[in-house]
């Protein structure tokens, strides 16, 4: 403001001056109650106070709705950065756990039917490989938010006022003013995109505790995790139940449902600023923390989590897992795939069909991503490598 | 194939020749109903019938699972292309239309109420701006899309038979094989950005539609354009209706809600391959073909919208539109901002008080991205000279 | 208990006495943190300090699942009845005002275009009908939510104690006991009911907002409402906005998008108790909340609404708002409907044809239901009389 | 408009002739391409080349806006009849099916954990209850819309030509024409209540997709169907996948989504019509399609489904099943409950525990609605007997 001569220089040092103490005043605590119709007020006629005269000026060229675009903007850059971290430290940790699981067999399942003979590390890896993409979308993300700045854009057509709308911008982090006032004032697409990432997130989030519940099911009580993660039950004795999981499970739908939910709320509002989209701001907080929770629970949780070995053991005796690469043993020999699939489904409805746990190896997968130990290791190295760049 | 050595290349010729026959046959047609259980298995039959023996190791080291992943994967980056074509197409035809409008004056609104003065160029460089910044998220995630291909991946874990991805992932345009087999089978996240990128335009192009809608009532009647896009009414012969944006405003929800849809369907599906997955390719192409439709008519609107300029200069005269600038121009001869603000709207309320539209000047803006005809332009041809270098 | 022989008298009585000392207690505060399980845990073991042993009884033949679903019962039901009487209140305002204004000229919109003529009355009696329609819905489900008493249903199963679960029952208000165990711990199907009530009743809310934010906007200001209602602009002197409904039309959005959040929350989970089901009861109490503060507001709003009859007036001379009851004219002298529309239209495109508002005369409208003001009279006197008797 | 002096009998007699030439020409086939510019147009047009003036008559006090409502008011009603008919026939099922398996017992889950024993018969009652009740909603819903005939609301407001909407209504089996022009012609609430009984009959087909995918998986087996209700594995030999389940799962998806997708076209709409409300009337037929397809698939499953007793008796002994019912015999005998909680808890641990499965007796359950056989006799035939008096 000073720049664009508002300001005198001794008036812009009043204004610093004011702004602090304002800050040190009430800048841990909750706002008082106060008349004001909304915060920005509240500091204006405290400045006023404070400072006199030159107070009056700290609104030049703004409105509010540039300043609370502006706002939330930096409060989804900040967000963006802690989901990134968090993300990071989740993947990381997956692939820590890949590795270490790399070579425990495990019966994966299609269908909810077991299928084919992986590892646990394969299984885990599966999550690393996912919330890794997401990360990348959130970085993405994060240095587009960062491009234009929406200060300066006034109510809805910017200011006859000549502010440096590019001193601005730089101040505040960003790389240049927004191009378009209009748009700059009344959408909210970066919120829909913050949005978007958490539900996307939450979704896998959703479908990994959905396995450990599966995982977890009495027959197979393949997990061990620590008591903390689980409850008993008040009238049967003999239960204990994945209840953090099926909380994971259940609250990934309040974070999913936020998106629909900003949607409609913007759906069909016309140009320029209307009081309607304040209401995405809670929205977009309540996503913030509860994903921050899930991300810290479920780390917690992976740091944690150990399987049985003996118990998976004898699971792998079940369901003809060996089928499949018994049968493309037949193929390597020469015959043709369909007659091979039709010669081994026909010897499994023999009664002396069964399947020898040992024989199940997954150094016999020979392709790229496969569940080979030596695959799940270059793909856990390799994503932990381009981690460690990123923090 | 012939690399890993399953068919020799007589076989290898044989098969090549007998899916050429198969495609010439009924490619252009819809198939024909059959007993097979699906796509694949049907064109193996075929195959073996047209080439023998050999046709039988056409699925050999593959999995429906991740063949049906390729294929959506194929499907999505191909209409990535296209809504990044549509999408270049309406920002540059919104920035010629602002470049055109630039000094047409105009009623910006807030809250539905009449704000500052404003152009009509300045208002649709707004959806220029908006869906440029959509059209860079397509071009990102279209990236991405291309980045790992699913095929090889097998049923859930890859296979025994040393396939070499690496030459699959190319010739199909990929840039590299995927990560995790397991992850490619049984996720669906690239649906779920489509169908994001889908329902982030389709607010952009609702907002349009509320706009005209708006600008077309009663009083205002300050838009024209062609018959076809509205229609009368059956008992009123005084109405003419903007039926086409009111059903681009409807329709639009029903691309918006596919995302949700598509969230629940997903939900806490666990890993491997689920038969649910199947039903996101209807949703996702029921998007696909809505959105083209909905962009198409949108442009052919906006290609043949018109300003009624009369009708526009006498609206100018209501709402005190000049109040904002004048009271700036207060500030400039040094009365601090609120005290300006509180003159003004004093003012306002003698009965006196009246705007001559005439004084309504556009070009007394001052700030960068503001309704400044000049500004219009710059922003404008930016966008277009970005926009023609990616066609 | 007692009746089930699984308590003594005397233990009953100090049972009675420590459950009524804990609610003295505690009942009006909130509860002090634990490491208690839950509130269930926690009641149990204080009644065993205070009481001794006989405490360690009341959990018999009870689970938390069968507690839960009980209590969350109650709570709807309690909250149906607060719906019913606050739509109730709403619904009787409406029929009051629009017996008030059943003589007040407007110009009806379809289309957001000026239609035919109607009355102030007419209009908000539309939302009179809406909502009463939807008052008889919610007296429907409380109904419903009425009949079975959850509690004795047990874990899954009920229990092997024969608790006498018809005196359970009809001491909490219900008609019987619920049919099936497996059903009472493991659905939701009332909450989602609530939900739906709540989401159809702020739809009707979200176009009532919609309606005044029209009907107050720039050319037209035919409403008169308190300042509370509205807010000024930081930056534009000459503003006026109708904040409280575009709040109202804004927050409605978070009411309808917990529907769909519930409905994900249930979507696929098994038979029997999941922990999942916890998450939907702070969706419950977050819509119930809200929802009462959206009706409290509207209801506030709506009786200081008033409307200014001069700018009306003016109004009713634009847009031919008598045309289509001039061409029922015709009709009514013997020419048939399609030629009287084409004759109609023909002479509004006459530079002659204007409207005299003293011409519209709702009086003219012959049919039930129409804007006629007697029909008005009769339809809101009706809809009164049903009311009263409810309330 | 023969009673309101519009046509003479002898024109109705021509038109009622016209209209049943055009119902006899076109009615089994689809309509023919036209200019028209909507379907009763082409009528009207058609109906004045058969008979000439006369046909120019019918639109009399008619709109396309209270013919639609009025169209696809009558279409919910068919179809409200139809659900209500396809819910009793899938509820009988059910109680039938539970009258066969009532004494087979099972080993009934809550968070997916082995939980207390019950029976086969048990578990499908709670699929009767939960359908019956919704049944009953259907039942209500389709009393209310066949309320209120909108035909006679005209476009917005009702008509000056004096027809008798009490003889209309009658005629198309209403019991009295609606009570506000306004709400008639600008509200779709029916629709809404038709989306939402479908979506919760969906949840509960989801559920039992749920329950059969979680009963099938490999190491249980516990049903059979027949095989065009799963399929094979095109790589692995030794699956069968319950296809059927899965996709009913996932369809069901595209029925629920659909409610939201409706509020939000209709979120924030002004009074009047919208041409958006157009969009509503696909999302209802693919509801409607899509719902019916989804009820018969699965009663034809339900039809057809049978258990394996051997298998599921040998899941019986895991999971000590009867630690409930075991502890609840010590508070028979005076323990108090928390104190044999804590016994039974600890035998438990003892490595010498298990559970003879036919040591499991559903006969011990002593209240009402649990997993007494005599209790799901009781219910299922009590459900049987209202719904027989239904059809």
């Amino acid at each position: 403001m000073e720049a664009a001569g508002i300001l005198t220089p001794s008036e812009r040092r009043d204004v610093d001056r004011g702004l602090d103490q304002i800050e040190s005043r009430f800048g841990q605590s909750p706002c008082p109650t106060s008349d004001a119709e909304d915060l920005h007020t509240w500091i204006e006629d405290l400045l006023v106070e404070l400072i006199g005269e030159s107070g009056k000026k700290i609104h030049t060229a703004r409105s509010r709705n540039d300043q609370v675009a502006t706002l939330l903007l930096l409060y989804l850059i900040t967000q963006g950065e802690v989901l990134c971290r968090r993300l990071s430290s989740l993947v990381a940790l997956c692939c820590r756990r890949a590795l270490e699981w790399r070579e425990d067999p495990f019966p994966l399942q299609t269908h909810a039917q077991f299928a084919v003979p992986g590892t646990v590390g394969f299984w885990i890896l599966r999550y690393a490989v996912s919330l890794d993409r997401i990360r990348g979308h959130v970085a993405y993300y994060r240095d587009r938010w960062r491009e234009f700045c929406p200060l300066g854009s006034g109510a809805a057509a910017g200011s006859s006022i000549p502010i440096d709308r590019l001193i601005q911008a730089r101040e505040l982090g960003f790389g240049q003013p927004s191009l378009n006032a209009l748009a700059s004032t009344g959408t909210r697409d970066e919120c829909l995109e913050y949005l978007f990432l958490a539900a996307q997130t939450s979704l896998q989030l959703q479908s990994f505790a959905a396995d450990i519940i599966a995982f977890s099911q009495t027959p197979f009580s393949w997990t061990n995790y620590p008591r903390e993660f689980g409850t008993g039950s008040s009238m049967m004795p003999n239960k204990t139940n994945p209840d953090a999981m099926e909380l994971l499970r259940g609250e990934g739908c309040s974070i999913i449902a936020a998106l629909p939910e900003a949607m409609m709320l913007l759906k069909g509002l016309p140009s320029g600023y209307n009081r309607d989209l304040q209401c995405i701001k809670p929205i977009v907080r309540r996503v913030v923390e509860k994903l921050d929770a899930l991300l810290q629970m479920s780390t917690a949780f992976i740091a944690t989590l150990d399987f049985d070995r003996e118990r998976l053991k004898s699971s792998l005796r079940v369901g003809h897992l060996d089928a499949t690469l018994r049968m493309e043993r037949m193929v390597v020999r020469g015959i043709p795939l369909r007659q091979a699939h039709r010669m081994m489904a026909e010897q499994l409805h023999e009664p002396s069909a069964s399947t020898n746990a040992s024989d199940l190896n997954c150094c016999d997968y020979q392709t790229m991503g496969s569940a080979q130990p030596e695959e799940t290791r270059r793909v856990a190295e390799a994503i932990l490598s381009t981690i460690d760049s990123t923090l």
